[in-house]
């Protein structure tokens, strides 16, 4: 997407020296556009796991791209073996950054795959530039590809409304930003903006971490998309009063029965969405369906972050970042960072390769290679 | 309630100078404990309109001791009929300081009733005194009494839990700060901590300005009750998990059907509870029902504020009250002030005469002599 009318992602090799990767340092957006280095594998796992990047996607792009800033920091006159040995190790080391961890499993399995039937080190170094370009193109595609399946249904609410503006609540960010390109809830948006439908985006600011205020209105508006940022307690009063038309989120883990684990307060615009009649969708590649989970609120877990999240928060003070304190020093405070949607608050899902009912059969439908894997 | 083990309302008269109203100016909490002297009926207006006091039953009293400050400045020698002639145009600069309006009017109208039939500007003056006194009074028992009706629900929780420590979840602040003393979301939670019922306070931060954080976790601390601060998206999350025994909120104004206009928010909360069978009460005293009002969502007007207190945050940096910049410069932000949570939602009203349902006839089958006033 686009940042000062310039086409942007995520990451990406350095032009002019591709043994140098490139990332948006995310931690001090909204108020400065910081690019970073990558040279070594060290350089990688600490943006990961400092979130200089963030985002499920884009940290598995990231530890793919760690492992290619591994290979060639290796003696190239090591034997195959003894190389391998230690790609393996690093890909271990680059998995246990984040918890999350599925998609920088994957991330870091793509690339062993890729390698481990290469005939010489040189040959290996070349695959894993090629693995890990590779991955960040397939995000880039799935996104597009949700984006265009779910354009479809902005297309849909516009005709309703005779060409006047579709107004999209959006809750945290899955926007470019978590992934390489086109974000999943973002990509329906920017698709729909790229064509001339007029939308809206209402931002919550999602605290603690305020990922909507500084990152999503951030990349709405670096892209021109007309938005406007709210405090998260505000969905259901902008819904009782029509001025939502449709409310599209991300996803962190989505069961097999279509239960959706997503930033904390999710759960509130899903009621809020259901109270009003209003269509409550959630974006996804299907890397982050768990095939093996059917009961989300039961049986996802929910990570606990540090209180300081939500005790404190940075700003733009004097031009100057700057932490501030909240709460009085003594009292305590919780910080759980997602919360489970049941799936009967969710309208659809948004995947690449279609929209399905959030249900085993809606998603069975759709991913029918799946079906041999039930009991 | 207590701050550092002494007792304390939110307005009295300076002990060796009752000339003198104090405040405590709850712009600086929870970081410092400021004591502001209120000389004239101006320092009286600004303390309201700058929300150096708030709370709809607070400025009430506070406009009552406008009122008798302006009593006191005005020259004892003036006719008795032009020195009211000043004193009612006091009051209408008094009324005009927010547009919440029903408390403010409330205050100036007792101390009209009280010196209307004055027999000299001597016993004039000293009734103004009275008056606000007594208003301040009355909104204390007021409060006590929404305490002791609210306690109930809350011994029948701890008998039920056989002890077990009683959740309760709370938005905004309607505390004592909001009042004179008590509280009436928090009264019934004193009264049980006072009881020694184990009592344990989720207190919403209430984006944008955050008097949960601020104003609720500093007076529950204060007195000493158990809580943690918690993000206004996590409440759905912790009702889904059992940490929600019941929610009691307050209320900006009660229709006659029981629609409920509270802080933004409010609304989603009363879902969530819904979705998850928990009680949700809402305290309030019968100073803010509006019985000319029926549907709340379609009628009571909901105010829209800066959009600053989105974008902008006031916190402690370095022991400094700092403001830092949560957003992109260029995106515009949204502050809708209250929500208004339908009556199907609510299990009940804790006001001063009783728990009551949330309904037209709930309401005046407790304020009977209403009955005369409907159509």
């Amino acid at each position: 997407m686009n940042v000062h009318g310039k086409p942007c992602r995520t990451i990406w090799l350095k032009k002019k020296d591709p043994k140098t990767v490139q990332i948006i340092d995310q931690r001090f957006l909204p108020h400065r556009f910081v690019v970073e280095d990558l040279r070594t594998p060290e350089d990688c796992a600490v943006a990961i796991k400092d979130m200089h990047v963030r985002g499920a996607p884009l940290i598995g792009v990231a530890a793919a791209y760690g492992m290619y800033l591994g290979a060639m920091s290796l003696s190239a006159k090591l034997p195959l073996k003894a190389w391998l040995g230690r790609m393996k190790s690093l890909g271990a080391y680059l998995i246990k950054t984040r918890p999350t961890a599925i998609n920088l499993r994957i991330g870091v399995e793509r690339q062993w795959n890729a390698i481990r039937g290469a005939a010489t080190v040189a040959e290996a170094v070349r695959l894993t530039r090629e693995a890990a370009g590779a991955l960040a193109e397939e995000e880039v595609e799935n996104c597009r590809r949700i984006g265009e399946h779910g354009l479809r249904l902005i297309e849909e609410i516009a005709r309703r409304k005779k060409g006047k503006t579709v107004n999209i609540l959006t809750h945290c960010n899955a926007g470019w930003l978590a992934c390489v390109d086109w974000g999943t809830a973002t990509a329906p948006i920017y698709a729909a903006f790229n064509k001339k439908i007029p939308v809206h985006v209402w931002v919550d600011e999602t605290r603690p971490r305020n990922q909507g205020a500084s990152l999503t209105a951030w990349e709405l508006g670096g892209h021109g998309v007309p938005h406007t940022v709210v405090c998260d307690n505000t969905g259901g009063h902008l819904m009782q009063h029509g001025k939502v038309d449709l409310a599209i989120v991300g996803s962190d883990r989505t069961t097999a029965s279509g239960d959706v684990a997503n930033k904390i307060g999710t759960y509130l615009k899903a009621l809020a969405a259901r109270d009003n009649g209003i269509p409550f969708y959630v974006a996804l590649p299907s890397t982050t369906l768990d095939w093996d989970m059917e009961d989300g609120v039961a049986e996802i877990p929910i990570e606990e972050r540090d209180p300081e999240e939500v005790t404190h928060i940075q700003g733009l003070s004097g031009g100057k970042m700057t932490r501030v304190l909240l709460t009085p020093k003594k009292s305590p405070a919780a910080n759980y960072g997602f919360d489970v949607t049941p799936h009967r608050l969710v309208t659809g899902l948004i995947t690449e390769r279609g929209v399905c009912p959030a249900s085993k059969e809606g998603l069975l439908a759709m991913y029918p290679e799946r079906k041999t894997f039930q009991p």
